[in-house]
């Protein structure tokens, strides 16, 4: 581990200048665990839609570190008391939260890293850390885990109004140009506060929270279910799932010693020995691009037109609506698309698909966000709300979709 | 070649939307050519320094072509003719005028691809997608080249103010977070005029002129020139070369196809076959980082450090001065060293260099930026700005580099 | 009337440049009864709260002029047929479609000039314009009372989603800071379309529609009816009435001729006669500011209390909630500030008052917003909002508030 | 004097939240002389070219006290020592340091308050406040006359490169909507240090004031001295002058009591007396526009003329060049006009006059602005600029402008 006196200043598009303590968060910044997150898009293929979306999980991490220590020191402000190492481990709390996540994360755990979610590897990455920074992340941990008993420092990594979400709206919609998912950040850590260790949204932020509420639900519907996306992601799986069966015959794939590694791993575990974690730590989206690259030559007819359609853009078509679709149709395409590749059952399972997606803006079973009036009293902000929208916000939506090659003229 | 009639409308964080013509403008985006641009850094390694600058090739030669629409749409309202299909070539050959760019360009071109520069290779993607497209592309390479008998077409094109810069500034400027680098857009194009078929600005446009200048001078000295990325660049270059040795001495090195084709080709003849032209297509940021990445582990010290270097960011040290270093100074760098590394005197080199920078902001020798008085006398920038700078802004700066190991203490 | 050949581009912070088109459009916006427009603010007093916000009536309608030109040409290159004289009456319409605000123009309308609304003032002023420019203004005038038989056009100057609360939603919200009250005018004009004449939204707009909505909700709430703003408002209210009162007395006050003219007039007519507007048309924010500054001074206690109050930002308490206030707790009050100011049961009535402020984001009793679909098909937006919220958006909000003067401590 | 525990957060378009100290400071803004400030516009007449440009010295002075409070906070980050009451003083310095501005400060100053400059009043106001808040500015006062023994806290509130500078361009770009006067004041702030009480910039920071002197120049070139403003300024200052020669003749004229005390009043003093300041505290721009508009049916043709030119925004021709205007062509107005409007020799100058503006970004004369290099040595800005520009920046540039009646076509 080296450390560099230069770099404690950081450019950031969205917040100005970001200052990196120096010591232990320094430290952790430079470790390669997280300096692979730079070869980690923020939102996967989205870049395919928004050609500006290419910000990366490091840089997502960077901002949430800035934004959680303005938050914690606007608290202090306010009198809440929070000591220097409480800061400190939160500020770690944050800015591994999401170490854990592989390439293209989503694409990931639903086909070759099936059962170790991305929640668990940032854990067993942070204890890693912990073992090699001798204890010094023991509180972070437990501020992660939510196992310490000042809940409010938990729900500010990890709750319905954290700093996690608090920055990936604000960037998401900055780097994609969706001014609308824009959020006013100085506004939200305004707003905060704390009583009896819980965290408050104070009253006057009620339209703040709204806004955030509706923003978020615009991101999801606009952004990150994009149809376009979406289709991007959903092949991008069955590129992997049928890599991962091709190897599992036998057939030879190239690729790097990672992947090849996952390609490989039986996943039945649920957590990854030691061995799988290092190997995991080299893994990113060069490796999956890179072999898709190779792919797209490749003599396996589906995995090399799979690889084709994402590396030249050159997606198929997807339909989306409220109803699931008719088995007459889906059947007529998958028929069309078995006559003109020239597919078998199974293979023609990865080119005409279905499924469906959902989102809820605001969860009444998770804890809820507070409200602290102006007179000290706590109520949730679905009950402070005067007129609307958040119980509306909390309905499940749920949307179906096909996809298929497109019909050529 | 696919087209999607979706595809039509691009989020774009500096213009808002980007309208893209359907018909050949179109096809050009969807082609693999252009396609691959996706996976080219617009900036290189400067992600380094600056996290959000992400941004690629891609996405700047889309910002281009919005500009230079609006920019021939102003034109004609001030009365210049143009015709579409002077328009259209003229759009297209700001598309494509950085086709020919590779993965880091520079520290490629200073490494393995040493006698072709990417003007050249533009040039030859553009030539075969003329024949590929049946030669509508033949008036966006005489205007490209400058063989059109109307020279603003080409000046918007390639010139001291063109689109080419006045995207760049402003996209660099806006994703390294460098806001001091921005430029009005919006007013440098309600500045242009023609006057005889020549570029000019109007008078009212003469600080906007010096500003755009002080700018550019501005993101080359504190963005393309930093330090961090400077080094990082140097070091590039010098992985490259050692791989490059080492496979010429026929050491085994991982690398994808198109990678390993220009390792080991001679480079002798400054212009591509066709053969040539096609891998470097397939060739992008992904195989030089994946490379990089399996290179960390190769038992050739010089190669596996100076990969470890970029890929864990941990880079030497570097001092930056107007006048050369001292000889002594050098020496005892590469003495020390060596005597760390256990290096060779021809292994030293690749860790232990110097090096020159320069820039020079409004260059006399080329064409000038012609100003259009309100009376309508044509008169060069330096000599209508009444105050100056511009003639300062003329001069050439020359700085050194040295770059070596970090000091342990 | 003179025309300058020159002011025909403005600068406005918010969409960059602005063109006005020479002819009818820039000699209306030369003409004294719109250069008045200059000293009326648009958002009365709330400057004592929103120190940014000194933006004026002129800009507004500026503004408005910009969108409307965007929109009628998004229109227009989508296949819908706008003549040139329906696309310049509909951008006069909107030009003129405030031209009768007064100065602080709800707490005129609730004192001096009751039974006049400034809609009506509008529509005099535009006829008297029509006589000047012989006719000119005809079909401008038809749009604007929605007399002409494309009802799209009047729905874009006055409508639930009119280019007036797309200016006016972004501006104040500019101006006063209040990030999240900024709507993303771009994608609003991109959304529009017509069918049948009427105008529509097209489907993908939705989110966008709702957006708005909900930042014109909170502008309403955070802004709009920001509580200091509303007690400085009303205290405004009182000094005019005051005012007024004295004036019928005989009680002398200085006051500006157009000032003095409404104090003195008997409101019965509902309807400005000739001299009135000519009157009118030399009342705004300086007549009232330089009143209310001498009456600082005046005898009457009342009168230069209220002044100063104003002048001074000196401002009563106000509370607000959504029940009424105790009639317990408002005789107590008032008996409190009698006894403070030595005030008669008359007079504490301008110092203790209560009252309702209430907002409905989206009117269901109104016309709809139309959501056109994909297949074309035109649904109300309430019915298209696949979860929420609008229905919740269209109830009715009343809240209840007090002012009183501050106790001692 | 009153306070209230409310207002203690200001939204401000530009910095965002904006936090006000209670106790001392927050009195002197609840101050009826600083208040006042709300009703004095920062850029005089230039909402006339730039309808956006509203924004009061008010608004100006809070920002001021924003970025003095980022800045000494910087200051003691880096280690320079500040006391609590140094802070409190430099901060009230700040927003004190326009207070003397009048209502169109520059062309009162050359028309009816013609020997007392608005730095005198600002003086004269402070140590009225620092009498009647009992000595407690008394530190303030000496760091506004630079009589403290540490310079760099005067420097911060007038020097090249302070605060009051680097908030009204960045103000006065923001709301004329020239962005190319922006500059980055998290940036300036950020390159701030201290060397033995002297205010240096940090060597990194060598761009960015060249940057900010670029700035200033195009904003004193492209907008205060932008030819509309300018000759609407110049009529102001001959409105005043005729008002004032008119009463000295006994001419009746309509005016508020404080204008009408300066249209009295001899200039002999250079320094107002108590009562005089009273008065002037009570003058803001709503005197000045609410006299012209009665003027404008004033029965001396020449009164009424110049405030209609300026109420109904008729302005005059300007012609701006470098040489001075031959006296033929003065002439040849001065006769055209005197015939066109009947004119006596004396009236006419107050409709053709010529004069001359001039600007220098940079002064070498005046107190350097220190850059602090790496290793601590201190050289002048001009010697360390590498290149340019900052010598030819420190050239004062001086223009010739004509006024004269359009002529009719």
């Amino acid at each position: 581990m080296k450390t560099s006196h230069k770099l404690t200043i950081i450019n950031d598009p969205i917040y100005g200048f970001i200052t990196i303590p120096k010591g232990l968060i320094f430290d952790l910044i430079q470790h390669k665990y997280f300096q692979r997150l730079r070869r980690i898009s923020q939102m996967g293929l989205s870049y395919l839609v928004y050609p500006g979306a290419h910000h990366t999980r490091f840089h997502h991490a960077i901002g949430c570190l800035h934004i959680m220590q303005k938050a914690l020191e606007k608290l202090v402000e306010k009198g809440v008391m929070i000591s220097a190492e409480e800061k400190e481990a939160t500020m770690i709390a944050i800015l591994l939260h999401d170490i854990g996540h592989g390439p293209f994360s989503h694409a990931m755990e639903n086909s070759i890293v099936e059962e170790v979610h991305h929640e668990q590897i940032s854990l067993q990455f942070m204890e890693t850390l912990n073992a090699e920074f001798n204890g010094s992340l023991t509180l972070a941990l437990r501020i992660f885990k939510g196992d310490y008993h000042r809940p409010f420092l938990h729900q500010l990594v990890s709750g319905q109004l954290d700093m996690d979400r608090t920055d990936y709206l604000k960037r998401d919609s900055f780097y994609t140009g969706m001014a609308e998912g824009n959020i006013n950040t100085d506004r939200i850590l305004a707003m905060l506060n704390v009583k009896d260790d819980v965290l408050m949204i104070e009253e006057k932020g009620i339209y703040t929270i709204e806004k955030f509420l509706v923003a978020r639900r615009l991101m999801y519907w606009q952004v990150y279910l994009h149809k376009t996306s979406l289709v991007a992601e959903q092949v991008l799986v069955r590129v992997l799932k049928r890599a991962k069966e091709l190897t599992n015959k036998g057939v030879a794939l190239e690729a790097s010693k990672p992947l090849s590694f996952f390609l490989k791993k039986k996943n039945a575990e649920g957590v990854f020995n030691t061995q799988a974690l290092d190997i995991f730590s080299a893994l990113d989206d060069y490796d999956i691009v890179s072999a898709m690259k190779t792919w797209c030559d490749h003599e396996d007819y589906v995995l090399s037109r799979l690889s084709q359609i994402i590396i030249y853009r050159n997606l198929p078509r997807i339909k989306i609506k409220k109803k699931p679709f008719a088995k007459d149709f889906i059947e007529a395409e998958r028929q069309r698309a078995k006559k003109m590749f020239k597919l078998s059952d199974h293979e023609v399972d990865f080119f005409v698909f279905t499924g469906t997606i959902s989102n809820q803006a605001y969860t009444l079973k998770k804890e809820a966000i507070n409200i602290l009036t102006r007179k000290g009293k706590v109520i949730d902000v679905v009950a402070a709300s005067d007129q609307l929208s958040l119980k509306a916000l909390s309905k499940v939506i749920t949307k179906n979709y096909i996809c298929y090659p497109k019909h050529l003229n």
